[in-house]
């Protein structure tokens, strides 16, 4: 249906994350109505970030500088905040409540998926500590169960360096009406319970 | 956060239809992790298709061949399905039920938008009946006001060809359960019920 080369178009929106061929035959047909305004910008954004975007040699996060605008801020507080992605690290700068710098991991420990401290960006963490000690480490994983071996396991690491090292807290998230939460999160949120 | 072409690139995802900031930013991290089995490849075929495809000259449809691959066929039918757009066109083919060929209106008349009969493909489709007739026209308007205004306008100009016109049956969907049926639906799908 149009040619193969509307189909390959489609087929490659359609693995993208959150979409398939129903929303992919959609923003194709929308790209190519307004090819001025939505197809020739989106083509010419695509080879700008191919060409210019790379990973941050300091800390993993994905920018046009190297090192990224984070690293090279020289208002930054002294603290590091290990995530395990980029995406990670973008959700709590959106947060706005961290003004440190960041360690991206490229993922969690795992067993199952055989990934091994090896496999991740650790030593490079262990070495920016040596260089330029921050005054606190914040353990920023996920509440899984690959995110707290990563953290238990970081945690151990960094014992010897002397710097405060935190994790998240864990508990009720915004808006979470009990009713609908899992009982983990609710036996989390009762042991960890605050003084008012 | 990662550069203004980082940047520009989420903005142009989060604008397609059915995507947000949220997804933009899901699917260019995708895209920036797979760079040679993602990045280079959608850029490419962007570039194709916004090279190769275009309308087709006597129908409307999207295609790199114009007359597209539809109109160009010989085993096709000689009747034409009515559509508003191609995003109606390909829907009916996937449904593999009509084998004739199509006419892409580019929208409905619309006293609201302010689209009269010369904003459509409307003359182009009488001339087509001149110079080939077909032996059916099928009506394929969607189920609202404006398709119905639509459809009632063309089968006045189609009268005088003296081709059958007809228009899809209007009824209960598939698998759908009449209790979160709307009432126009129920009412249309009793009146118009077939004896068993």
């Amino acid at each position: 249906m149009g040619g193969p080369e509307l189909e390959r178009l489609i087929d490659l929106f359609a693995r993208l994350p959150g979409l398939g061929p129903r929303s992919a035959r959609r923003i194709v047909l929308k790209l190519l109505r307004e090819r001025e305004s939505r197809l020739v910008p989106l083509a010419e954004a695509i080879r700008a970030a191919a060409e210019t975007v790379k990973s941050c040699r300091v800390c993993g996060n994905l920018d046009s500088r190297d090192p990224c605008t984070i690293c090279a801020a020289t208002t930054r507080e002294p603290a590091i905040c290990v995530v395990e992605t980029v995406a990670d690290l973008w959700a709590l700068e959106r947060a706005a409540v961290y003004r440190g710098r960041y360690h991206v991991l490229g993922g969690s420990l795992s067993a199952i998926a055989g990934r091994g401290p090896e496999d991740l960006a650790i030593a490079p963490l262990l070495a920016r500590l040596g260089t330029d000690p921050p005054a606190e480490i914040i353990l920023a994983m996920p509440a899984t169960v690959d995110g707290a071996a990563t953290g238990h396991y970081l945690a151990e690491k960094l014992k010897p360096f002397g710097i405060p090292v935190s994790r998240l807290a864990q508990g009720v998230p915004m808006g979470g009406a009990l009713e609908v939460l899992d009982e983990g999160t609710l036996a989390t949120a009762l042991r960890a319970r605050r003084v008012m």
